[in-house]
């Protein structure tokens, strides 16, 4: 995951003069950079309690986390898109379908995880009936959809999806221990 | 790996423009990422997997990961070259040489550990006879001269050769604990 | 936070030619370099040792340790611009704005592993009253204000306030174990 | 460490055209990144072995790290330099330059971790009187004036330091355990 937030902090460009002129200039940039970097900071926040919580990780569950990873290596280059072409249709659109395909991919992680760990483990039980994910799914396809209608619409559908997660997620925060590094 | 997989993510550019004409110029480089993707994905949970059994690393195994290192660091460049020069011999010619060169450093890393555990360790025994691995090398040799002919035959190979190994390892799957991270 | 150093020393660029005018040129470029390399340095390991001392780390920390992330994570692109801009207000203003968010996004991540740890934890009594912390968040704020009046006011704040830090934190020292990793 | 070597595989170009004559252009910069492959690798080996041989470490080697950390890092600007200047002595002789830093750097490492472990432990007996890394900064040194009698001397020079120390280091094998990770 820091190696996605590296991509995307190396895509910021510095402003072409010192003035305030040349400031105001990228923040379309910012403003992308900063739902990105909330988004795949979600993903990397989840994505640690969930492998702290599974006690066994099988060789599908290695393959359905690098299929997550290969969806999230995209935000990079969608962010840049969505940067340089913000008022049209069809990046926004993009932006949403690799959201959808990630979330996606997490929720099949989970599946193959709880199938490792079976139906009684902590993580089944940490895990739930998970409506937020399924929600954010479905938030996500409309977005896409919506996109041809006006791009603002899906930027909001993505900032609303992102906030509804900065909500800790209370079900795993009990299981901790003190190891998360920088 | 994580490294390689953020050069790669890096050289993905975004489409110039907002059109479907040209998101479909970007076609090509995406499949080549998904190729070197998955082929690095590959070589990261076998890895894995590999220095996770191994009880003992000699310094001669340690030199060994160094050159496996070396070669797959050079895929980055080579998927770059692919994605510009893809209807040519030579790119398609060398990235099989690199891949042959990888998949030589990963016999030798493997060597190196089963020397360093002893012949009757659970690394030897996980790893049997890896006629998978061997194939692989003969493949990828096969894929460097038919290049002459078309690039189309060694893309063909490379494929092939990725989807083989997708079918997951069960030889190490039994020795696992719960400590991936992303 | 090698994350950061790596975008860091990626923007380094080498002179343009092999004579010393050319190496001279870089130089503007080579100082910001050290400048933030020391900045990012220090919050590295200070935060190294903060995480090392927590035993428990809340879900309210996990936040803040991305939103600290995220501050540093804009140091590269403002190093990049204060070596393009050196002689202006704006850069050196914004630099120090990055600097005292990160300041402050360091202080909620303290206080967050307060509270997950106690008032009386070893992580509380190895904190202590953070003099030196306070004093640099109202230099770095003084430094944005005099940044109007010279740029070359805040540089000097700014290696101050290294040069501050570089005394390493006894309050740790003791906790430590070998396993630091390159 | 993986993080310059992110940096330096990133700057590899690929050849401009699909023919051999493309390929034979990137030659010289293959060659150097070989050099400081292998540099940056045997700093990694030698590092990893180390750190893992100490059993305590002081806010004093945690800065020496950093300092080492910091001279590694402008290895991958000077590789590029030298790619595209390896006619002319100040590049090769800045080379140098940076090398013989990162040598002194890692000697001070190497006493900082010395005196926090005292003389009679496991690391100060694994050290020894290191008269190879004694000899490398003379070499070095050497290097840096014969570069302006011609760079090719201290090319040769580079690589042989680089030969002498691909020859592993014993001092350390015996005390490994399994777990090198990639």
């Amino acid at each position: 995951m820091a190696v996605i937030i590296t991509i995307m902090a190396f895509e910021l460009r510095p402003p072409h003069g010192a003035g305030l002129d040349a400031m105001r200039d990228q923040l379309p940039g910012v403003l992308v950079y900063v739902l990105s970097f909330t988004f795949v900071g979600i993903y990397w926040n989840n994505h640690h309690h969930l492998l702290r919580t599974a006690d066994r990780i099988s060789g599908a569950a290695m393959w359905a986390n690098l299929f997550l990873l290969f969806w999230l290596s995209l935000i990079p280059v969608l962010t840049e898109w969505v940067r340089d072409e913000y008022l049209h249709a069809l990046p926004a659109a993009s932006y949403g379908t690799v959201a959808l395909a990630a979330g996606l991919a997490y929720a099949i992680l989970v599946r193959t995880l709880v199938q490792a760990n079976g139906r009684e483990s902590r993580l089944a039980k940490a895990i739930g009936s998970d409506v937020k994910g399924r929600l954010s799914l479905v938030l996500y396809a409309a977005a896409i959809g919506l996109a041809f209608v006006s791009p603002w619409i899906s930027y909001g559908i993505y900032v609303a999806v992102a906030l509804t997660w900065f909500v800790p997620d209370r079900r795993f925060t009990r299981q901790h221990d003190g190891s998360a590094s920088g």
